[in-house]
């Protein structure tokens, strides 16, 4: 159910409602827009009468949401969100006008490799830097990421360079220390329906960045949004990654329809990671463009400034000349969709490439 | 790599190569065989020299594993595992002889209806309930389960019918809670990557059941049994659930052809959910008989004694009558095959069908 | 459209909807039941009116059909069709008791391969011969098969050991010569959506094997037959021959689903190739038998007398002991479900292997 | 085997090398490239000799082919194809700087729905018009096309608005009317290993536009490609189209990842298709837009003047105004890759939406 208040609701008649939600042992989600709050309830096990609120002050109607995904829809929501990563002041703001372009190597191997990295990511214009602390890998044998000492390299390259910090966590009891020092909280693929994970996420203060499943419906992917929205988190980064299919030319199949399908159904951004979503380092950058020209809010892409070394998925990073050729393309790009690029000088990109 | 001692090697011998292998900074996982024993290495992070082990009393070869799982593969140990369930006396045993029948609700519920279920699964001839008190679901406002009540509950009709329990644990904290009701340690399809509670039940001293991931190769599945191994519990059995595909007759595609294909790689047993593997009810006995034809050494099968009226699933619950049914057919199907059904009089039925 | 006559209607009855049926521009096609016919009503380009029937003489009533097939549809016949191959006396039927084992090399080589083929399959107790003449091949490069010296040399097989023969035709001006030889039209996997084919077979007098395509739901599969039916060709045999996934440890995933789906919805056969359905020689066996436990009518399987010779799929083709030893086995599991296999005196058998 | 001739060798060296080759029995096909000839040899049951070759005059190396396919490969031709549309004055080329643009309706439903589209699609800068006189169809019930009827509309459109003409072949027969209107014969995704058809439009003088079939791996996709070159024509463009997944939100999964794939490994220009790759008018233009920074060749596009009244796929097609809009945005887009899209005055656009 939810209920949309009248644009001249006061502060009074949304307290009311959110009163009466809790009296009959469910919970209300307030979400303010730019013209009228609306109340998500959540925690009903049947449906319920919207006669019963449409009657209180303030309330314009009470709608059955016949959707299974209730906080992370446009219903709810008509404006896009815009999540603030970092400090006001120095951060950086996905899904707005700005595309956010989180870059980095897959791991974090070691605090020279990572400051190389951070720098070249910097100096081709991205803010945002990845690379895992904590590596979920399919064999038990592989390696599993630095842990703490990773996200100690992770926190001085935030404060040498200014770079806001997206690194993995991968269960609920890791998610206390790594909420210490992230800006986003990145949720993996394979822990789409971790609910354990998704819970405690939904309970930090921290963004989360959630991608897709390697088989993830639209509906589920959503799902596992909403997750962590009802928890009370509403600082939720969507990302397509690429999906399993019977196609071997790719590591994954990018689905770049998910971005307007997602779009359309539900108020949050979606990014684009090409790096996984093919897995080979001659298909991330036409695919980074393409992504940016199918209207996502950004990209997370692997940069390594050797990636023949790296001790993970070395052949799917970009060397930090093609990162620098790749940010002023989609800087051309997104100039068509209005959208800018962090601090790369568009104009002189797009003069350059006339 | 993989240490194969000679036949007359003594209980000396194999503490000496277990002590060098520690003393390199390595786990040593000793495997005993009806004829031999083997040592299995791991968390070598680079290739070893067989030479190094070769020379030692006792050792017939050091075989550098190819494969990138070595614990679960049939390099390491030749003999089928036969996973012991229970106690001792009245226990039950899955991979030998005997197929392994596990059955019951979705969902515990209440406790009349899971007592009414175990009574029903019992007289038709199994000897493993099944029923989740813990509930992984794809919505945050589905029914998550009873929690620590359910396990009441299931243990309760262990007491009463003498029936091992099967049941889900769903993250690294819960498993403490589960471990302490279950014969079984279930590890669901969604969680088969979850690697921090794949290591969790790795130390618990409960068989751990994992199922396929929804878009999970072979390797993959079998690394993730490997997580499980690698921290030393080797009481693991395979659960083939359903994969998906672009097919819409069933909810998932059930892979039978995965049962022959683990046989040949690994020696631990697997078994088949027709349940979850179709999502229809009326799917469910002709592939629960195909999966027994195809050599699989256990079925996992909801059965209500209500399915109309399940809060999970119910479209997918045999009658008990069907069941009954399905138990005198798998029966007569399984003795093609030179197995046996638990406590069904096998021979009345192949009698009574023919 | 479907017109449902009444059990005491007429054969005049029945002429005179089929007249004015065709007086609309119509097509009828003429359904005779064991209780009563149905009439098919195709052609039209939009909802008929069924009130326009039902106050025919004969007419009990008449049925607005939602599903997009029609005369495959159990709505136009409930009784399963048993398709007759071959003379009267001496030929085999398909979707009644008997099993009916399809079996012989991919591709007929020369008349000697073809020969002790057809010797080792008679002997084992099949009574059906394949062997392509024409392949259809991935690659222009490859051997595209003997073409019409082929079809004599299974025409002599035929005479020399009383085997009907199962041949692929690949295009419409290619049926006319096929048809003259073959006692079974295949139409392959890769065709399953070629409609010019499709219609060429629906007006051939010899029955239909339709294999299904790779990535095909089971509506388009049943489309695909309705075109042949809807020619006029009502012998039609499906073959699930598995389909397309990302999984990698089979060339395709085998769908046994699909049985137990087809047989509530249409009235057609349905039988099994696990040899292209796995494609490796180790999983064919256990996947024949699961097919059989799944209610298939038959099975459509490689042997070859010397695989490791094959010019092609070698690898998926069985040996003659194999095919021997899986036709006990079948044997002994289709007296589960009160199914014969032709020649094999399965009394015997099941003996042996008690 | 592809023999490489030397920069300097003569006509008359081609000409007796491949003379040698057809003294063999074997297929020649000289392969003129900017710097030098390559001759791909064809018809070789097993692997040839190059030094059978290597020693005649003129001859730089003889490479043995790994890959199955050769003629489509870049091996055998290093530079890009452009494909020649129609007549040399009036016609468009494909594969070169311009971005070929086909739009048109899904089929051809009488004379004026078809020039109505036409003068549309013709207006926002289209040169190649697309609509099926013969449309394979998944029932047999439903609209199959115009036939000759269709064809004959399609080329008054030509006479009266100089577009170049797309449309589908079904098969070989039919190929004989098609090709006399058709400026570029067709072949759809279901007929994509239609190998009969393959060979027809090999052996056509018209262009070929090859749809990738909707399971078809990269390899098969070329191989049927090479089927057409093999028959000697070399004029064929590739489509990507989507691929069959288990995602639901879209009616094909569309694979941009295809065209940086198929640029590696072969000559041949590709175009993709939105319109079926996603089926939803809402991501046609998205998708459209990220196909052509992916890199792609062109796109075909299904456009209506009227689309809710489409016989066909009309929810997936656009309106000219939404048409008209594309356009200007795929021409701004084009331009950051060195593109150029038609009649379309491209820098008015990108000025327009700066």
């Amino acid at each position: 159910m939810l209920i949309v208040m009248k644009p001249q609701a006061t502060e009074e008649d949304i307290r009311h409602v959110t009163a009466k939600i809790e009296a009959m042992g469910l919970r209300a989600h307030a979400i303010p827009g730019a013209q009228r709050t609306a109340i998500g309830i959540t925690g009903n096990p049947g449906p319920l009468e919207p006669a019963e609120f449409e009657t209180l002050p303030g309330v314009a109607e009470a709608i059955r949401v016949s959707k299974p995904y209730k906080l992370v829809s446009r219903e709810v929501k008509k404006e896009d969100s815009v999540i603030a990563i970092g400090p006001a002041e120095s951060g950086v703001k996905i899904g707005g006008r700005e595309l956010a372009i989180i870059a980095g190597p897959c791991a974090v191997e070691n605090r020279e490799q990572l400051l190389a990295a951070a720098e070249a990511v910097k100096k081709a214009g991205a803010r945002l830097l990845r690379g895992g602390a904590f590596k979920p890998r399919t064999s038990p044998y592989s390696f599993q990421g630095l842990g703490k000492e990773g996200l100690e390299i992770l926190a001085e390259a935030r404060r040498q360079f200014g770079l806001m910090i997206v690194t993995e966590t991968v269960d609920p009891e890791n998610c206390d220390l790594v909420e210490d020092y992230a800006d986003v909280l990145q949720v993996g693929a394979r822990n789409m329906q971790n609910f354990s994970l998704l819970k405690r996420v939904g309970r930090s203060k921290k963004p989360v960045l959630l991608k897709r499943g390697m088989s993830a419906t639209l509906e589920e992917f959503l799902m596992a949004a909403e997750y962590v929205l009802a928890e009370g988190n509403y600082n939720l980064i969507l990302c397509e990654r690429g999906v399993r299919t019977f196609a071997d030319h790719t590591r994954n199949t990018l689905d770049l329809s998910m971005i307007p399908a997602v779009k359309v159904l539900s108020h949050l951004p979606i990014i684009v990671d090409p790096s996984h979503g093919t897995g080979k380092r001659d298909k991330v950058i036409p695919l980074a463009r393409a992504a940016i020209a199918a209207g996502a809010d950004g990209l997370m892409v692997e940069v390594h400034s050797n990636p023949d070394q790296a001790l993970s998925d070395g052949y799917q990073s970009l060397f930090p000349g093609q990162f620098q050729e790749l940010m002023e393309q989609i800087s051309a790009i997104g100039a068509v969709l209005a959208r800018t690029v962090g601090t790369t000088p568009a104009m002189n990109v797009a003069g350059r490439r006339q």
